[in-house]
């Protein structure tokens, strides 16, 4: 065993015994003040990388003034600092599925120190096998032949649900019956009912349930929302964003999941969700109160429909404040992921990757009564300043022999380090991130699309 | 007089003197024919950027081969070059206005050596004022003080009619009817009858009817659908574009055109006219057969009305080939003037502003198929080749002491060489790049997404 790979199984070791604290877990209180200092810091120069504007833009423009710290609590390496409690037992995820997006996450997790302790999967036997070798690959103490016997662990506090789309809301389910905090593969539910069902036992039982839009925890998207909420860029008037790859319709001669329409494929459950949670982010990111009623939005949508999924579609989210999103999502040309957020004084650019965002940009321009110039009829506005951020990754836990699937998909630390430490937090409901209300509407937002485009009809009851 | 202001007096000079050729007119056809190997060399090279396709990616990627050689002829300056004849009287150009967009195209056709023989204005005296300070100016040899003084001169062929966008039909009906070759700003017209009225006199007459949708003779939106055309980003599924700006709403003290109902202001028929002729160049570039009936398109929006003006609208134009196009236009709000057409295999990049781009570029991946390795779920086509297309505008001219008004506005030069050579030529009736048919289409586009939005309800009887 090399150098790198001691301390590799070093991070990971602590799992096997049991539930230890990580050292992480441990860090002093001045050594995670410090990491948030640096972290304030890094944020602080990047602001100050504004040019200021003239003292007469100054005087007129206070939206220029820097938007709040992000307190973002991340060591040196990149990975969250977590508080955990040290006066009881750790809490450990619960693993459902061995899929694509179920490995990525076990590898953040992992990664970041967090207690990943059982992992389950469908009782079919090749699915049994299939865990068991996940398991084997991340070193996770077990794999169970059952849901049941995962629900069964009480060293299993939160339970991370990223089975095929059509059984989410069945699993979600199960487990908050059990007592068990879910961390929610979207799309959550196929029904608004099914939403609310499990929103209400959550409530009751105080529960988390969050769906996983694991780009709201990054930190390239809390800065761009720091941003838009600081009033910098004014008035946001309109998102545009565009999220389409080329899916191979075959995978391992079997008609692939993206155009399975018993699995729930199309270009709008998979894609297009993140569109919808893009146009709820920021559509009403001025507004003094957020509402989430489905009133407030209308929904317009165009599509092609093959065997029975959405491929191609671009659709149209207004809300009632005035602002709207232009989006487009297929399964079959390219595009280069991002997302615009166009304000009436300036533009929030989320480069690509937008699902995982790593890097954005942000331009201002002068309001246009400052313009001493005779009035261009035309893109005439001045800019005043441009800057951007970047975030950095922590590194991709190579010990496990694996790769990463989806692209930037260590980011899920984010998520995962938000969603544990508000379980740990007895005044932490919800994540506020994405509340319970938020989560509904993206339910309501995804299915009106598949409504206006006519595909699913029948299957969702929003 | 120093050397650049004798240069350039001689450039407008021959035009107070009556009509005599200028020299651009009498290059000899071996100039012309080295200008046009100058031109196409430069294009040969841009394309030769293209980095060549491993063999295998190339043996099943045709469309990897260069598009067809633009036939862009202009000379060293960037001048467009016009077979004129010396046969017969020379054909001038009458100016029916004398607001920014006429001062625009006046500064592109003086420039280009056109002979620009008139102006006209309404008949109030404070427009007739504006119209004589006008020519003076540009060094015209005319102001007229009526319509029909201008209609009635014989040394005017062809008319530019850049009035207020209430009076585009009627005054393009009243030069048709006089004679005269019609260049129209747009909006065309009002309602799809009126379009059809003018089409059938243009068409009775032998005479020519085009809407000033100048973007479209750019060189870089040739060399963008030369590209398109030739198949190198396969099939068009989605084309993306944002155009906005924030108006002034008050302007000189009146309340500025953009948010004047009564002077047909808003959003749409401004910039989104462009969005929709974006939507009609690229939507059925695969198709095989150019089709323009309405019923092949569909049109959704969303739109903020202020005082009967639409000021920020977001619509869907759908295409029965199966593509769409998701496209974003404000008064109140940033945006970078780009546009983004998307195929199956990669993607041309219009650089803003879109309106009048004097950049693009290319993306071209390798086909889902050729990938090797385990298929990604997101995201992870191989880029194949990247290339980029800028032009350089025509020098303004610089004696007129004035400057332009809309961005890159001297690339009027192209619409109105164009025009002029194919008045020229007998076998020319319509103008090959916006043909009749797509005119009335784009009429019909803008008027759907204002119906669409609730504007102007009662106006237009498209």
């Amino acid at each position: 065993m090399d150098a790198a790979a001691a301390a590799a199984a070093a991070r990971a070791e602590p799992l096997l015994g049991g539930s230890p604290p990580t050292p992480r877990a441990l860090l002093s209180p001045r050594a995670r003040l410090l990491a948030l200092l640096a972290t304030s810091l890094t944020v602080l120069l990047s602001l100050a990388a504004f040019r200021a504007p003239s003292a007469a833009a100054a005087a007129t423009l206070p939206s220029l003034l820097p938007p709040p710290l992000l307190d973002q609590r991340l060591d040196e390496e990149g990975w969250p600092i977590i508080d955990r409690p040290t006066d009881r037992p750790r809490a450990c995820w619960g693993i459902v599925s061995a899929g694509r997006i179920a490995h990525d996450f076990t590898a953040a997790a992992v990664g970041m120190g967090a207690c990943v302790h059982a992992v389950a999967a469908a009782q079919l036997p090749a699915a049994r096998a299939r865990a068991a070798a996940f398991a084997a690959a991340f070193r996770l103490p077990r794999a169970y032949d059952s849901y049941a016997a995962l629900a069964a662990d009480p060293n299993v506090s939160m339970v991370y649900v990223a089975a095929v789309n059509v059984a989410h809301a069945r699993l979600a389910r199960f487990f908050l019956l059990h007592g068990k905090h879910v961390l929610l593969e979207k799309p959550a539910t196929l029904t608004l009912g099914a939403f609310d069902e499990l929103a209400a036992i959550a409530r009751a039982r105080r529960l988390l349930l969050v769906t996983n839009f694991w780009t709201r925890w990054f930190p390239t998207m809390r800065w761009a929302r720091a941003i838009v909420h600081s009033g910098m860029i004014g008035r946001v008037v309109h998102v545009a964003g565009d999220m389409a790859f080329q899916a191979v319709r075959h995978h391992d001669g079997a008609l692939d999941r993206f155009f399975n329409a018993s699995l729930l494929g199309g270009a709008t459950l998979d894609m297009g969700s993140y569109l919808c949670m893009y146009a709820s982010t920021f559509l009403d990111a001025s507004l003094e109160v957020e509402d989430y009623a489905l009133d407030n939005w209308s929904v317009q949508a165009e599509g092609v429909v093959e065997g029975g999924v959405d491929t191609e579609t671009a659709f149209l989210i207004g809300h009632v404040g005035g602002a709207h999103a232009a989006m487009g999502t297929s399964l079959k040309r390219a595009s280069d992921f991002a997302v615009r957020v166009m304000g009436t004084h300036g533009m929030v650019h989320i480069l690509g990757v937008a699902i995982s965002p790593l890097a954005a940009e942000v331009t201002v321009y002068a309001d246009a009564s400052l313009r001493t110039e005779s009035p261009r009829p035309c893109c005439g506005m001045p800019l005043v300043s441009t800057t951007s951020f970047k975030s950095v990754l922590p590194p991709y836990p190579a010990w496990t022999g694996e790769s990463e699937q989806y692209p930037h998909a260590m980011g899920m630390v984010y998520v995962a380090a938000a969603f544990e430490e508000c379980m740990y937090d007895p005044d932490c409901t919800e994540l506020p991130e994405l509340p319970l209300e938020e989560q509904r509407l993206l339910v309501q937002l995804a299915w009106k699309v598949l409504d206006r485009v006519g595909v699913y009809k029948g299957v969702q009851g929003v």
